[in-house]
């Protein structure tokens, strides 16, 4: 039996294990501060298809065989897959998972999906009912841009606010203890909590400042998750977002220290980390479902293998709105979904 | 602990309750066959909302809150919210729930969204996770033609296999057995099992023609759960897909009995039950996340807490495609969920 906390939270008693992940990025994430982490940098950013869509889909196809080949697995040995992209209909998932014929969860929490994959994942593997389950999920700045914003060609300017879509896609493959031990597999790390967010909104209009949008939602997911663990930033080596950005952050500070709470020692954001903002051009860093995905896999993750992170509380945040909302009035509300993540 | 079938398929050793539940639907569905059984008909299209969207997001909130109602209970007593819809980045849901401040699990798998919520929600809940979950889908006729065909107003012709989108919306409420006994109620029924689906693509590229490209998913489902289950249609007094229409169905019927199996008695579909196609103009039948979910809510629910139905598989299905995949070239594969609901 899983112990049961506070809302929205969990802990394990039998924590599942990460066995194996995958990241593959783009030619910009190639070129940041994080390019020895990836697995795979592509050097065309249409990853060899003929649009924006096919490219992304290629990404999700390209991070779930290389995760599956580093576990010499099989997509036959992954009972569940949890999905998701920023695509309207989340066609990224679609077109790029399909031909692994594994049952398929579709998510869609925006930017926050990889923390809803990997909750999830980890909570069908504690419950018994999957020994193995797959979690992937990817942005890429072209489809997105075409989606949110404007067309490539168009050329706008961004205001510094506005952060930078991470083309990339992130794969994590969970497994129950006893199917790590029968498949002789050295486990990269373990999830021993999930807190599950709600959704947060202060009315924020602004679609090119979502870091601000979305500070609430992972500020009110952090506190919630401190409260229920009964833990403060004190216990967690990093406390890590998906992609407030420079602006972003420094909100959730402010918001979370009115609380009681200083996380500025320990806190980092996946967007923040993944670009050279003086060098790159991204404005307050990247952003998209892939931007904290491929940072887990390709940065943190090695780090809480080798054991230099003992415990991270990982936050993907997520901007809840479409152009459609957007242009109707609407504002951007935002949801946060927490991950406990130890060292094994 | 649960029992484990097959490929994607659970039967639960400690089945859920569905609790309560509520329909919400607009004009044409109340003037419908199932008129009588659905809670509340708007008389406006934009159920006092501005715009198609926020009507949509009005659905939802009033589905949960009817439901809520119905149970006496209030949104704190809701542990987990599984929820989604057919729009671009989800946005009925994420407008239309945000109220209720309950975690949030964003999904998205087209019109099997309701199967797919159902089934998350139940083995939360099997698993210990949580007492009480709701599970809450929609689609608005209007909302849906804009984003995926024409807009209202330029009154295009559609050919008879084109389904039209149920403007509706079902919520559903599920808790454990010892939760339902100290609150004392009477349970409507008990999820079972589930089956979860995988993608199926036939490379058909008819957007007109849902019905063609979802019946190899529901074909590929139901077989499955036939295996894992070792069933076959015998052990159902009803086999329900959700909007596969008249033509689908006739493809369902052909490709199950080319497995072995004929569903031709017990097999029905929502989206040819919820409307009169004879006199409503409704093409192959009813289509969208709320087609399946308000039939299931308003109609099948209650013959199964009467008795009169003992136990059905329930096969909600989903078209997997966006304009932008469409126009792009790509064909639309489909998805199918099943969940089995029993006579308490």
């Amino acid at each position: 039996m899983n112990q049961m906390r506070g809302s929205g939270s969990l802990c394990f008693s039998k924590a599942p294990f990460i066995i194996s992940t995958a990241s593959v990025v783009g030619k910009k994430e190639g070129e940041g501060p994080l390019k020895d982490c990836f697995d795979v940098i592509g050097s065309d950013e249409k990853f060899g298809e003929e649009n924006w869509e096919a490219a992304e889909s290629a990404l999700q196809k390209e991070a779930l065989t290389v995760t599956l080949g580093k576990a010499g697995r099989k997509a036959e040995d992954v009972r569940y897959l949890f999905a998701g992209d920023l695509l309207g209909q989340t066609i990224a998932s679609s077109f790029g998972l399909k031909e692994f014929e594994i049952p398929l969860f579709g998510l869609y929490g925006a930017c926050s999906t990889c923390g809803e994959s990997l909750s999830l994942a980890a909570m069908q593997i504690a419950a018994g009912y999957a020994d193995c389950v797959a979690a992937v999920t990817s942005s890429h700045f072209a489809s997105a841009e075409k989606q949110f914003r404007f067309p490539l060609e168009y050329a706008n300017q961004r205001p510094k606010s506005a952060t930078w879509t991470v083309t990339g896609s992130g794969a994590f493959l969970l497994a129950s203890e006893e199917q790590t031990k029968k498949w002789n597999m050295n486990p990269i790390a373990r999830v021993t909590g999930v807190t599950t967010g709600k959704i947060v909104d202060y009315g924020i209009k602004d679609s090119m400042n979502m870091g601000a949008a979305m500070a609430p939602a992972a500020c009110d997911l952090i506190y919630q998750h401190f409260c229920d663990f009964k833990t403060s930033e004190k216990d967690y080596d990093k406390i890590i977002t998906g992609d407030l950005g420079t602006v972003g952050s420094e909100i959730l500070v402010d918001l979370l220290r009115e609380k009681g709470y200083d996380i500025s020692s320990v806190h980092e954001d996946c967007g923040v980390k993944i670009y050279d903002g003086e060098t790159q051009g991204t404005g307050a860093g990247g952003s998209g479902c892939g931007c904290s995905a491929v940072t887990l896999s390709g940065h943190y993750l090695k780090e809480l293998k080798e054991g230099s992170l003992q415990r991270i509380l990982f936050v993907p945040t997520g901007a809840l709105l479409s152009t459609v909302s957007f242009n109707e009035g609407q504002s951007v509300p935002g949801i946060a979904h927490g991950v406990v993540i130890e060292h094994v």
